[in-house]
């Protein structure tokens, strides 16, 4: 009886409000789960949360934390097939351990690394995030909507004060007013961290990697962690060829994204956010679309957008 | 034509994507804001957005930064009735400065300073968040919905780790056993953060002082800056009689809310939010409420929610 | 008696080890503080430390916050003359009140704000941050060290890839390998932090506005919040016609400081740190020299460095 | 020769000051550590510097990130014998690619977990900070000094206020003033983190999960991820029974670092670090102390400290 009475958590409440969700935050374990062609640790910081209903107390924290325990401890035997599959499986989890609740949700992130080559063909481990989350309905069956994302840093040069400024120095210069092959013009530019977070349905899959190319083929330019002169050089001029507002970023990951995926269905949901961290300004530049597949494939541009006539 | 040309944000894009939300983040600004019965300089870190239509390339992000020194400007002068007040402002003026927009949002958060007396009367200055958001919408008039809210660092303690300290004990001593006279029981306590969002509709208003207010009454016990000895032990044991989880800190807020706002309409939108960053732990508890008056009020507690019986 | 065995902390400890500091951090108070030409309210982020006798169990924490309070109250009546003059008597009265401390320590970071106006004339309050120290030891006479710093965010121009770019264009254009007239020339450039810290001897004064403005000049640029098209274009142009490793920011900010305070004596402490987040890396590049006046005077460049011919 | 003049950073500077660090922070690289028993990949966050002297305009910057490439690489075939051996790897390392350069300093952070078991027995992975440092100055041999450090999240119990409400409830009950049996003290308890360094010198080892050990047993108690109820109650009540002072943990952290390494010589640097995020203030509380071994030897308590007393 003692036993039962300090169980404080499941005490019937005479009255109270149900709570969206409640759980734990910043725990950090190391997972193994497979990558293309390799099996890696990841650390991912989790979130995980329950709903709990009226009349209930309290939710037993400790489940949600027992719950990632097993789940680190089977994947070092056998590596989660991916992030998002961990939260899937951990939100099925949560809603078995927590008799309860009617929706769980499970979020990851964590530190990923990718080889790159610089255009002198030397190669250096670049630096990008993962996130995952998954929500679990009880219901018939149980629904989990899983979903993946990256974070991207690169590099975006702005369209506008290189416009202008090829004005003000055409004004002084025939040669650049006439369009006569000018070198790419100067302009400012600056770190730009952009994500892009989709939905992936039972029985479809989306590779991460595939995630972070589309993002960083968006950017004016990927950055490196290893530039020798000539490298930089390159980077410096091609980024300048590829002049970015945040706007285009986002939109051409946009795009990227349905001509990648389709055969994704219509409900997916897709959002893509950009930030630039502007070397000319203290604050930041940000844009970000929040929608599906299914509405980008409804408002798909007719003819392609085509930049280059703007700078 | 040459200053149409350097127009690059307004080029008609052939075709392209909408976007929900462009604009800056991390503008940071002293404002001249009344408070009851003083004027205060508050020093917000600022977002601004609107939509973009897809017929748009850029944003002219420059004109949300206007916007903000104007204000800043006028408010030297004649102080803003409040933070939230601000943000509408700004999103009204978002939307004349960005004739293309349909919507615009502004989030704020500043630093915010209360004097609060400790058990022995001893005043202190105790440091607070101040949260203010406002969407505006155009149309026939436009729609500006706005929102307060705060941030309040207390304390919880754990009703739990209390009861099972109080049977583990009861096994040795039959006084603890037998419940004559215990003295309240130990467990972990911890710093805890709650925020309490509302939204303000036109006509009506919310004191951010109250919201706080409500805050330090539904965590286990307010924190003080100033504690001498005598203050630092009626602290402890006043929040050990009065344990609370997470759950229970969301659920009073929530009460106290539908209490304060009779008047208050039913679509007005609340969030509760409590973060516990546990003792005994490495990781963070945390309980949430997203839900609106209407709801709270129809799904009321019919008889009181009694704890004390808990531990 | 009872009263004097609470006193926990003056507990005499048998046999233990001194601490180098025992104290409290991010203590976060509103103080009234002399700017030329008006008064304003900081809040700076507090640190307070004393040193402990191995013979004492703990430090009386209370009595640090104590002495900002009353400081605090002290200064809406009488507003201090600056956040370092602040840090010294909060350092003295730590000594006073901490009896068996022979050294205390008070650190203060706040936001700062000063008008500035871009290159069409418009102002707009751009933000700092102010940083204020001081160490009192105890002796015949108390004496105390204080001193003065500011952090101010400003832009660098990459002078090698600059040249880089330079060459490897002149290699498909006889103009620019002729250097007849070139434009400056395309590179990357970045968001950087730069920080100057000095000390301020008793009966000398330094004015933070100068050093903000000292740093500023030793960027490639300073940034703006706020900037039409073309201030956009002029501040791009002036900072690319400037162009600055870290290490060369820091060495400006060295020369202008040997330059501005002729008077201040050699023992003077210098650091000057610089920060540039990379627009081409992920990672970030830093240059800090740690000196002092009397080392820089002593090593003073002879000529005078001319970086115009590099780039 | 275009080559040679593009080489900016080498430049001769006809006048200008030495720099004390030029370098890159932010560096993040997975890298493969030998751990008591197997192989592990950590993911250090690295900072990299070398002095500049005055006649020479900029350090080569990329080659501090190459140094790291060719490390990681190299840790793949052959792990690293530990975090600070890499550290110390990279020191020399820099010497030989900076040849300007007299001092060469290398930092790391990294996420780093154990296993440990909780009272009940049941293991979990608990989340610590490997800290690493290396100082290589270049001489008649390249001489390195490294050290080795941890930081350890765990939790505090305050002696103070046990003692307090020990006073306030005696004057209420009898047994309690008679000392009759008395269960362990109410208090208020949080979250403290605590960091060990100590120098490494060459022919000596210190393993970094002992360091983790000397420090959870040096706070109130461990904080576990995993705690199902009666392991809880437990954690609770023996934190309760070993309160502690910031200023314990620290002294506690020295005696056992003098006592576990007799043989490491006089002068190797030790520094301790304890901050509790103080769960009855919005303000943390700190100690520290920077020593070496022998000062700790030499002053060495004769009796031990017996603080059970206290409480």
């Amino acid at each position: 009886m003692a036993g039962k009475a300090s169980d404080v958590q499941s005490r019937r409440v005479p009255g109270s409000y149900r709570l969206t969700r409640v759980g734990v935050t910043q725990v950090k374990k190391p997972v193994c789960v497979r990558r293309p062609g390799r099996t890696i640790t990841l650390t991912p910081t989790i979130s995980l949360f329950v709903d709990l209903p009226a009349s209930q107390r309290g939710s037993h924290m400790s489940r949600n934390v027992e719950a990632v325990a097993e789940l680190v401890e089977r994947s070092l035997s056998k590596p989660a097939p991916s992030l998002e599959a961990l939260c899937a499986q951990l939100a099925r989890g949560l809603l078995d351990r927590h008799e309860y609740a009617t929706v769980a949700e499970v979020e990851m992130k964590a530190d990923y690394f990718l080889e790159r080559r610089n255009h002198s063909g030397k190669p250096s481990m670049e630096g990008y995030a993962l996130l995952a989350r998954a929500v679990a309905h009880r219901g018939g069956k149980a629904l989990v909507r899983k979903s993946i994302g990256v974070e991207v840093v690169g590099m975006t040069v702005c369209p506008c004060a290189q416009e202008t400024v090829r004005q003000y120095l055409a004004k002084r210069d025939r040669r650049i007013r006439s369009g006569e092959c000018p070198p790419p013009m100067l302009t400012h530019n600056q770190r730009n961290i952009t994500s892009l977070f989709i939905e992936v349905p039972e029985k479809f899959a989306v590779e991460a990697n595939d995630l972070i190319t589309i993002v960083e083929k968006s950017q004016s330019s990927p950055t490196y962690e290893l530039l020798k002169r000539p490298d930089e050089g390159q980077v410096v001029l091609n980024a300048h060829m590829n002049p970015k507002f945040v706007e285009d970023v986002v939109r051409d990951v946009l795009k990227k994204v349905v001509d990648a995926y389709p055969k994704l269905p219509d409900e997916v949901a897709v959002t893509v956010r950009s930030e630039s961290q502007e070397s000319i300004h203290k604050h930041n530049a940000v844009a970000e679309r929040v929608t599906t597949l299914g509405e980008l494939r409804r408002t798909r541009p007719l003819k392609d957008f085509n930049r280059k006539s703007c700078s």
